[in-house]
């Protein structure tokens, strides 16, 4: 991993605050994780939804921002499927469209059980700034 | 206040931890705010767009679930217009429509410049429970 | 209405062919209506999803141009609220934010009586050409 | 094909005007195509979003009502990527996820040449209703 790129990601504190930690990553795809804990959950028991989009949002930087140019996230739209039983959550994201300025990306987040839980759709703008400048 | 509903809202352990405020609520109103701190950063030093996100999806449940059914979101929509300069982030959550099973929330996310970050459109489910229950 | 733009939005086929009519334009700002009749309708004799959603879209797109620069539309989010059971649609298109490259426009759909039908939020991309030129 | 479910897409009188045809479908899948006519474009020579959308609409209409539940959308998100070069557009729709009352999608829309023209992603509310009733 281009070293800029790692600080970049490892610099994202609300991240680590929350306990997401990076699993894999190329240009284009990456897995992130968050084991949870009760500071997750909501008043109904339930993973907080801002929980699951943040941890789908840093799999969605991390895919985005590994092709080298700083990509920042315009729009996101996240459907739940259901509540996670489990004690991990895992987000794959994986480019599915790009252009000069824009990318489109799909986050599937799911648990160790390969529960379905949300879908987010982000799209991404693309800076003019290098990752690696 | 209903005492289960701020109990609920309370109990809301993910926005408790990143420092979210509950500021006003009525049935289908609510308003919350967060103070901007090192730990709402991303990699980029711009405010992570889950934390924006979970600013407004408490907002949205407070507002919801305010009107005395337990709501859940199934669908959020969340556009970003600019990056916050400010040191707070206030959402305001209405209601635009609810029927007997759904219920539709914008939340606007601005900071104590009123510069308007971003927007957030929520679907709910209402769950049979009560929060009074 | 500058006079390329009012061509601009005559040549738009696809909403003609449907029966939108603009009914009123300035920049960031635009209304249009549509008559229903039998060719709208659905299998289950509702206003097909779509037909409401290319209304919205008319009138984002009016308002968008009308600004001077052509806005394609990137990313679209609607909701639908209720079935409809009037004879006419109208929708209202607001921009909401702006920047450089993009802007953000609600659009709201409702009936002759007022009923609110649907909401459509939509991201629109600035390409360099100019609806003048 | 049931019977039933055959005449309430066929009474889709709003995809017949535009040119939309089902080419295959069975439960949580179905593909529709629609040839490109000069009525389908916009003021800039462009397929009008609507008319994309109103295919995706479709496709997701049949896969989900395939299921023998009458499933209407309650909210879609579309993400455009790029213009179509082609003559021919192509939805399919695939469910995601699946509960007691809620249905997801996402519908891939592209041309002959297979460029990816858009994605929809929809959210399904199941009716009562059966579409064998």
């Amino acid at each position: 991993m281009d070293d800029k790129l790692k600080k970049l990601l490892e610099n994202d504190r609300f991240a680590a605050f929350i306990g997401i930690e990076l699993v894999e990553m190329e240009p284009g795809y990456a897995v992130a994780k968050m084991a949870i804990v009760e500071n997750h959950l909501n008043g109904v028991d339930m993973i907080q939804g801002g929980a699951i989009f943040t941890l789908a949002d840093f799999a969605f930087a991390a895919a985005a921002n590994a092709s080298g140019q700083i990509t920042v996230g315009i729009n996101a739209n996240i459907a739940y499927f259901q509540a996670s039983k489990g004690k991990l959550l895992i987000a794959e994201a994986k480019e599915i469209a790009v252009s000069q300025k824009l990318a489109h990306y799909n986050v599937e987040v799911y648990n160790e059980k390969k529960d379905y839980i949300a879908q987010v759709s982000f799209t991404g703008y693309k800076r003019s700034g290098k990752t690696d400048a």
